[in-house]
């Protein structure tokens, strides 16, 4: 038996989030239905604009509500630095670190034969024309330390090699195994400042 | 630093769902903006349509898409056998089981004087006049076996008690200090054969 249609198809949408069972979809969906009406419309108009108003900066693949981003923008920071990540929580947690004054590239994924993720998948091109157009004396490799992680960062670092630019790895302090954006801040710190070259 | 409006906006709506936190809810903003247009629009419709086509049954107080819900509605059900009900996943954890082919009635939580409530914010007169109404022979209380749903049974067989009707309690099978939904539906089942006079 079926919860009646609308709150059945709501359980449906909570349990097509990536890591949503159906239990904890169903108690998502109940509790939806009893928040106040605002609430609820507030809910469904925060998805609405997320999808509409946010886009991908230009420069460097970050996520932005305008063709720039703010980091990209800022002209404090230091564009001759460039952080190369996989995702945006990644970036994240490197901000909230506050140990890193760059720019940033986010490469949209890792390098993963097993999940059909192939070089050309990524904004690697776009890394290297960045460094290309000059300006960029250095480009600190902060992908995940997994086998895909490490993987992309090899790829990386020999594409860049050619280029005569300085390419430095995050030192190790990041636990291997785990991903970037769960380390803590001091570990994330330590981890920029030890940095050390390919 | 927080991350763009339209995305830290998302992530504090996810937030603001019981039980969700802020890494959770920042995961679940993630999976939202990888989502296809259609798709994100289509969870935001869920959640509209969620709130406005669902109502509570004017019968049993029930969530259901009309004035009476569709298990109030149906006429091969025993309407002399009510099933007291805190909330309607109990109602559905019974109705999954297959055992019982009454009627239910929601009362909507259960008396707890910590939660602040009281029996009057729960549907109890509205099961008092359906029992004075006529027509029921019994109404078995499946409220939650814990320290707040025994004290509603108990509330609700002693108000039960001036009309006559035979009261009784799901039997013992349920496990103790758990909940009702979580209960597999062999327990349940027999629970609910094994039901006992208060």
């Amino acid at each position: 038996m079926e919860y009646i249609a609308p709150l059945q198809n709501l359980i449906d949408k909570f349990a097509s989030i990536r890591g949503v069972g159906r239990k904890t979809a169903t108690r998502y969906a109940f509790s939806v239905l009893s928040m106040s009406d605002e609430d609820a419309s507030a809910f469904a108009d925060a998805i609405i604009s997320a999808k509409q108003n946010i886009c991908r900066c230009k420069i460097c693949g970050n996520l932005s509500d305008g063709e720039i981003c703010r980091i990209c923008a800022d002209e404090k920071r230091d564009g001759s630095t460039i952080c190369v990540v996989e995702d945006e929580r990644t970036l994240m947690a490197i901000e909230k670190a506050r140990g890193f004054n760059g720019k940033y590239h986010v490469l949209g994924g890792a390098i993963s034969p097993v999940n059909d993720m192939s070089p050309d998948k990524l904004r690697i091109n776009e890394l290297i024309q960045r460094v290309k157009d000059g300006g960029v004396d250095e480009v600190i490799i902060a992908t995940n330390p997994t086998v895909d992680g490490e993987m992309t960062a090899m790829y990386i670092s020999r594409m860049l090699m050619p280029l005569g630019v300085k390419t430095t790895r995050l030192a190790y302090g990041v636990p291997v195994g785990a991903d970037i954006e769960n380390a803590d801040e001091v570990t994330l710190t330590r981890a920029i400042d030890g940095r050390r070259e390919i």
